[in-house]
């Protein structure tokens, strides 16, 4: 990349894509990804931004890796293992290794959030018939989560 | 860290101390650092926030690991190499290996801006006079750089 991206839109920067947030899927709604920083060349990480359109949410999912979000937009209701958090505008979120999470919009507005993952990753695991019915033994989390 | 750190007033987040930019000097100026994720457990980098006071700069720099940067408040003029940045708020920067660097803010609002680093990293060198005479060269480098 260049040294110097200018956001040219509200949370849209000249030359990163607007991409989909994986590549095909039921099991999430209303979410786009843009890569901000690529690792390499002395960078073991990257910056990613998610955005959620109102009432969309990511994959319920978990993986070794974990991940370190700030939200930069709106609010967000998180699943962080059997948790359910109320995140506002530049609240911190971490997410352990191997925990069950989802991030979904909480309010009206859209929900946009950066999140810094390790470039040497896993692949996301979704929850089979046993692990959700562990989650749902959590009333609230029954109620929050989408597949 | 707790899976939740919430904004407690603007740019200051619970449990998250407001540290020195650096241990001592006289080569930097109106600068703190919060260091809102570690690393370890899943992670292998580190989300810093700088904020800079109204006429304040960062060290004159440079060190093998890069630097990604998003401002998010107020804006900056940077150095990278012998360029002369001017970025606004959720502006991008990318500092590349063994590249001189300096923040300033520009205007009168502070700077706030967030950087991504690898935990595993080298110190930053900062320029002998031979290599602060090679900057010089350039007259808007001489005249902006702070030592």
């Amino acid at each position: 990349m260049s040294e110097h991206v200018r956001q040219n839109a509200p949370f849209r920067w000249e030359g990163i894509e607007v991409k989909p947030y994986k590549a095909e899927g039921t099991h999430f709604s209303g979410i786009t990804r843009q890569v901000l920083f690529t690792g390499g060349d002395g960078l073991g990480c990257e910056l990613r931004y998610f955005e959620v359109a109102a009432g969309g949410w990511s994959s319920l999912e978990r993986h070794q890796h974990a991940h370190a979000v700030m939200i930069v937009r709106g609010r967000a209701r998180v699943l962080v293992g059997d948790r359910l958090l109320e995140a506002r505008t530049h609240d911190l979120v971490r997410v352990p290794p191997l925990t069950w999470h989802q991030f979904q919009t909480w309010g009206d507005e859209p929900l946009g959030f950066l999140c810094v993952v390790d470039c040497d990753r896993d692949v996301p695991e979704r929850p089979d018939a046993e692990a959700l019915a562990a989650l749902r033994r959590h009333p609230e989390v029954a109620a929050f989560i989408r597949t």
